[in-house]
């Protein structure tokens, strides 16, 4: 396979630019493409049969771009869709966030009690604690469905008191299970990262799984041999459903650089 | 016109079953045909175009079900697009609840000093303030988008710390204008009435635009002669384009009832 073709990452919104910005940091000579599907944002509360179609919509369009390797950065699809994704991927590669971060944790924890959280759909689906119980079926998994947290973070108010409020509101059960690590199973979560630190204290450890992808996708492509070694700059796209009131502030907020140019599908 | 022929209400999700429940209350003869785009709500954080082209698909369908008015239960779409659905309608009357919110707020203000809540979209389209200006230029309106009280409506802390603290944050702008009648310019909202109440004081009047636009239905009904004269049972269907997780919960808590069978369409 042609080493330079780009690696696909998709997700229902722009949380996925998360795993965007760990990729380029991780892997700087790969060429990527970014889906977001900003027109029907957000997933989470939606059914599994209609996320099971976007997502199959999605995955065609990033095959037609001849992507080497699909990254499903959305844990609400990972959670509920990602055989559609592999089903119609074929030979092409398919990693998630929910394997990436279900392995990070297993690694991590000591305790082998590990809290996830995530948003309803991801939580109710089970998938990670499926994922980690199949890694190691020893490990206690408690789950907590925190829907304030996408909103709360697309308003800005990462270190806000409403958020602190919210956090403490939701963690108090996953820290009464005394967990020594915990997943952040949304892409919009690690913005959240030092508030929850400061909410949880020193004796949680904090697995975002936008890092442990970008790991997963380094290892991946070198064991298929088909990492990019060119060393011109990296051609980055971003396409959207949909370009949003905000869209560039709270795009760049979740790259952390300029989004430049985003184009927008017509579907 | 027929009488018996149903009227048609839509919103981008369920916000809109608030003003259904107003017009079962004002009009219990009425039959309703209920449309919520449930699979792409939210709309709010949505382009102009894009929710243009979602209101388009939306008014077809209620027409196809043959309805004598249509009623645009949705602020973002009465803010951005209620030309869309008055093009289309052509004899069939069209309401939406700005026009009938910015009616009410003008008829109900004494200081003519008028607040007004919506989401960014709504807030950001200047709806509710051309509305007002148009039925008195004299007024000051005062705007504020709340994007997080929808998720906290949704998330049923309807009274709880975190709300408040919201509601405090997001209010103190308005009140420092010295408004004497706050418009609730999202479906969302009447069910923060409570608490919106004591955030205020008794200073502030409430407009509840799914009471005030239940008000108008009737008045139009009687004035074009299709007002419904049949004592039977009123008949209300329920269609929406996804029927996600914790539906019927949240469903039933905005329109006071059992929503009963809910019909799925396929687009």
């Amino acid at each position: 396979m042609d080493s330079t073709r780009p690696i696909g990452v998709f997700d229902s919104g722009i949380g996925g630019l998360t795993v965007v910005r760990a990729l380029m940091e991780r892997l700087p000579l790969e060429r990527i493409v970014y889906f977001g599907d900003t027109a029907r944002v957000p997933y989470g509360i939606k059914s599994v049969a209609t996320i099971e179609h976007f997502t199959a919509q999605i995955t065609d369009f990033l095959l037609q771009q001849n992507v080497k390797m699909l990254i499903v950065a959305c844990n609400t699809m990972a959670a509920v869709a990602a055989d559609v994704v592999r089903q119609r991927a074929g030979d092409i590669p398919v990693l998630d966030v929910i394997e990436a971060g279900a392995r990070a944790a297993v690694a991590e924890s000591r305790s082998r009690s590990i809290g996830v959280i995530g948003t309803p759909t991801t939580v109710n689906s089970n998938a990670y604690a499926r994922r980690i119980h199949a890694l190691d079926p020893g490990v206690r998994v408690y789950s907590q469905a925190c829907p304030l947290f996408v909103p709360l973070v697309e308003e800005g108010w990462l270190d806000h008191p409403v958020t602190r409020l919210t956090a403490q509101e939701y963690l108090k059960p996953v820290l009464a299970e005394e967990v020594d690590s915990l997943v952040l199973g949304c892409t919009h979560y690690p913005l959240l990262k030092p508030l929850l630190r400061e909410v949880l204290g020193p004796g949680v450890r904090l697995v975002d799984s936008a890092i442990t992808t970008a790991e997963l996708a380094a290892a991946k492509l070198h064991a298929l041999g088909i990492a990019s070694s060119h060393a011109g700059p990296a051609g980055y796209r971003f396409v959207v459903t949909d370009v949003p009131l905000r869209f560039q502030t709270i795009g760049e907020r979740f790259l952390g650089r300029s989004l430049g140019a985003v184009e927008k599908v017509e579907w």
